[in-house]
């Protein structure tokens, strides 16, 4: 009897991988193990389940545990811990809460997923201090909010999350203030959009505070305020959103390498060190499109898209996991901010580039229709050979044309090319020329002097 | 002294010659005779002013005949009708209501866009029945429209201008019916499209009449009803949009070649086959993307462009048009609805293709995100070769996502290629698989069987 194939951990590229597997070859024994009792849940989603956009939690689950295990064919198994791997014996050792036992596997996936950053601050124990990783703390902080009525919040960290929540606690009513290291918010999304967001939060009543370093947290049991470099004030809920970083303990006890990134190594195929092992999702390395870098973007496309491919690779039909632009899109408030590829110019000449980049104001519709609204582009290219390397945009409404410029990556394409795309318009939708081919045109004659 | 650079037309392709050509040598001596007294105005943005959207019809001209004349040097004459083209002694013949006089060109633009077909209907020279392709016929319908109070409209053609025009009436407060022959509306958009916004038109009160032919209009000076093989309807008002024709007269007479599609022939660069004759805009070819082969799409983007790059061409740096993709958008009420490249089946065929489909009904943001609506892909491949052919989309938000498949068209990237690309997801702008990325695994997964 051939052993089965074995994943650890239950979200986005275990679960993707366990169903095609399923799919592909429904007599193969899969078997999923996961520590919590939520699987294939949209983590995306919570701070709007916090804000109050979305009723239940449930609502984020994607496919139940009950669909995974019934109707396509899953051993998914909650409440199993994946404590030790062993490569040269091919099983791994599953804790529960009742018992300690021993799987082996054929093939072994590990997608463990990655873990909110707790800084070593004061007070990070205290009651009303959370970090968002979680279905759980997103639970956790709604019930808080409930109960104990905060009026006031600190968020820190400016990324994706301490955005998010920033406009979900202010739904909620709370006085918000959001405190980040960096000069701009928002860091990977470039200048341009760290300050128009920056200045929108501001505008919706965040007290916003850059270049501000935290030192901890007060209070009796609950935390009641947040120390900085410039003093005290009250924080009657705290969310602590400074990152993420890769589980990846099991697989280095294990002898699997990591890279880098400090993420799983892996090759094209998703396949670590060990050939019988796979790791995907935020705890694994991904190769970027535009470096040809090993690079960490722990994001759900990236995961979902790998799982399945490696779930296709195991059953026969080798399938690469794809490389990655670093695509990513958020809502601040009114605003929306996108970014692919690669627009920090120390990054772009450590990849062997030379970068040159154009921003410019354009409109988001034909100037005359109504609701057109001031839309942000930046491009990057490299200036000998004119391809394009990564753009950002930021605008109340168009910032999903992203998409074109990671298309654009995706193909290698040069700015020229770029501005050669017969993208679409009519009055509602764009200018003649889109935003994107503005930029593309600028730039090209930035290229061209 | 070296002959001047002369136009005939000021509109899009025109006048971006003519500025380009001013703003890279601004020696040059650049003549535009434009017939009429509008120039270089947003005719995309008619339908909006006369649905009421945009206040004035002047705010649909992005740039004045005075900052033409003033700012960007260019000797722009209106009221100056282009009756003759001589390329043997390189001049044109100008009538103006005043007199007839000879211009000697050392380069010639022809860019005389296109006018919205005239069918023979008996009545369409009744008070009330109107065309829209310039500027004079949109403020003539809106007088019309406040002078005579109509209470019912019929609208002839199913293509952009009639949906538009559908909605603009709809507005305004008239009973709109409207009649297309075909058995659907926006047929270039395919059978999804057509069926989506047909049903829609329908939910708006739009009395809609498909594979329906028009006999003519009735009534004693003014218009009052339609007469189709149906029967005779009311109708005060009439607009007819059954498509554009170019304006080739002038060169074909003048011995410039025309393509099969009808419009002026050119090569790369806009030429015609006389080396110091150009033609751009809505009366030129273009060369499809997909299938190299020429092909008429009078849009403005289009127009632009190879105005723009012929400008270029003049002044000594030879600049292609570009290649088109057919790439349109339009607003059908409260639907948006795109198309790119060849999805005509038989078209692909021609081409020498051999085209395989897939339509898909997705969500345009997460499932659980308030707003999220039903998006329809429709995706477009060549069997053999994987390549993506093209693409339609319908939906209540999303359709500007169409550029990303006119980008993949650009890079001539495959369905894989495609499917690999990293587009933004965030709760509010998308499903963790993009719509375009979803329709293009299934795609995917039909080609690999």
């Amino acid at each position: 009897m051939t052993e089965p194939v074995v994943v650890i951990g239950g979200d986005a590229a275990g679960m993707s991988a366990a169903s095609k597997v399923k799919r592909e070859a429904p007599d193969t024994e899969v078997i999923v193990f996961e520590q919590g009792e939520w699987v294939s849940y949209a983590a995306c989603g919570m701070p709007y389940y916090i804000k109050g956009d979305i009723e239940h939690l449930d609502d984020l689950v994607q496919v139940t545990p009950e669909e995974f295990r019934a109707e396509r064919g899953v051993d998914l198994r909650t409440g199993h811990e994946v404590v030790g791997i062993d490569p040269d014996s091919e099983t791994v050792t599953v804790r529960t809460d009742n018992e300690t036992f021993e799987q082996s596997y054929g093939t072994l996936l590990i997608a463990t997923g990655a873990s909110a950053v707790e800084p070593p601050f004061a007070g990070m124990d205290l009651d009303g201090v959370f970090t968002l990783h979680d279905m759980d703390e997103a639970g956790e902080i709604d019930r808080y909010i409930d109960e104990h009525e905060p009026e006031s919040a600190a968020i820190v960290g400016g990324g994706y999350v301490g955005i998010e929540m920033a406009e979900a606690l202010d739904e909620r009513g709370l006085d918000v203030a959001l405190y980040e290291m960096l000069p701009q918010v928002l860091a990977p999304f470039g200048e341009a959009v760290g300050e128009r967001v920056g200045d929108h939060l501001s505008e919706q009543g965040v007290d916003l505070h850059l270049e501000t370093a935290v030192d901890g947290f007060s209070g009796e049991r609950a935390v009641d305020a947040v120390e900085t470099e410039d003093g005290r004030r009250p924080a009657e809920l705290v969310v602590v959103g400074v990152g993420v970083e890769p589980n990846t303990s099991l697989a280095a006890e294990a002898g699997i390498e990591l890279g880098e990134t400090g993420a799983i190594a892996v090759d094209e195929y998703g396949r670590t060190n060990d050939e019988n092992i796979y790791a995907a999702g935020d705890c694994a390395e991904s190769t970027n499109v535009v470096t040809g870098e090993p690079d960490h973007v722990p994001l759900a496309l990236t995961a979902n898209r790998a799982g399945r491919a490696i779930g296709q690779t195991i059953t026969g039909t080798p399938q690469p996991v794809g490389e990655i632009a670093g695509t990513a899109i958020v809502k601040a408030f009114d605003l929306g901010a996108a970014r692919t590829g690669v627009l920090d110019e120390e990054r772009a000449r450590d990849a062997g580039f030379e970068p040159v980049s154009v921003t410019i104001d354009t409109a988001s519709r034909a100037h005359y229709y109504p609701g057109a609204s001031e839309l942000t582009v930046t491009l990057v290219a490299d200036e000998p050979s004119g391809r394009v390397l990564g753009a950002s945009l930021v605008g109340r409404e168009g910032a999903k044309r992203i998409d074109t410029v990671a298309t654009a990556l995706t193909a290698a394409l040069t700015v020229e090319e770029l501005q050669g795309a017969d993208l679409a318009y009519a009055p509602p939708y764009s200018p003649v020329w889109d935003p994107i081919l503005t930029a593309a045109k600028v730039l090209g004659s930035k290229l061209a002097d």
